[in-house]
């Protein structure tokens, strides 16, 4: 019933995850009656960000710089690497204000299924950067998932000969959860990893 | 913590309606980690869209044609004129499947402390498309909402000297709905409104 365009439109916007066929109507109707610049701009920055945006040099993480700016933040702690799955587990890690070191970022978890292995999520990078010898301690922060675990344990075994000082993050009982809010597998966990106090 | 670029591009989803900081970021992130030729051809679709999409010379609904596919169509009976407030309507009135007549889009409803009137809605041009007296019958489906209401009690008495059969869509309980789960406005209006069977 729409003109051939704004069928073009709304099918265009159902690649955003979580849009579908009626919220993707909404949205091209609701910019093009009440938001046509904002539309626009939105079009442009679209344009210049899946062309230009690369990945940092030193930490893989998204940016359209050479290197990105926690990178060459000369005020950051070069001796701790920080490995994570993905740049907004970056924001994530940042924003619990607890670490002052640098990351190395992922493009996601190991899933031999899907053919994403090693190579695929640059593990070899990481081990060039290893081998500069800058880093002391290296953190690793993927997902408390069977694959983030899995990736947790191949990058451990990679650097076994490294001496590096090798850290996985604490998992359990989130602050502030009631225990009956946890699932089991997290409170097995916890319980394993119990600390004296 | 993200980039310029990307900074840009999270700012910018946060035009479309219901996309919070949150869902804007995973959106942004996800086009760049895995789609970028969908967020590209997203990109390119929006900028034409914006510019080229304009309002059907017949029936004001949105379409990059002069006069939309509807309005074109021969078949249809030119005798009837449904006035709703937006694009969307005459999805939903087509979809119905009961109507072979023709449009007329109005841009909204009236809405005198925003600033819409009459003229806004494009209520001049529904005149003068009356005025060709091509039409005989006018079925007035703007919202059941107070300014819904308002916008087809004013059209109502615009044409009061036209000598047009001139109709509002019927309110009431909606079909295979159960009267508890109907609001009592809607309910009194059912009441109102009933019909000897
Ligand atoms: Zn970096
Ligand atoms: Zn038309």
């Amino acid at each position: 019933m729409f003109s051939p365009l704004l069928n073009e439109l709304i099918q265009s916007l159902r690649v955003l995850p979580g849009v579908g066929p009626r919220s993707a109507q909404r949205m091209a109707l609701f910019l093009l009656e009440r938001n046509r610049p904002g539309g626009a701009r939105l079009g442009d920055v679209l344009l210049r960000a899946m062309t230009e945006v690369g990945h940092c040099q030193e930490c893989r993480t998204l940016t359209e710089e050479p290197v990105c700016r926690l990178c060459a933040n000369t005020a950051r702690d070069r001796s701790q690497l920080c490995v994570v799955e993905s740049p907004a587990d970056v924001l994530a890690v940042e924003q619990s204000g607890g670490y002052r070191g640098l990351y190395f970022v992922l493009a996601g978890h190991l899933s031999p299924l899907d053919g994403i292995g090693p190579r695929e999520l640059g593990i070899p990078d990481l081990m060039t950067r290893l081998g500069r010898g800058e880093v002391r301690e290296l953190i690793l922060a993927t997902n408390a998932t069977v694959e983030g675990e899995a990736t947790a344990h191949y990058i451990r075994e990679s650097c076994r000969d490294s001496g590096l000082q090798v850290s996985r993050i604490a998992h359990g009982v989130p602050m502030g959860g009631e225990l009956d809010g946890v699932d089991s597998h997290t409170l097995a966990r916890a319980l394993s990893q119990r600390q004296q106090i």
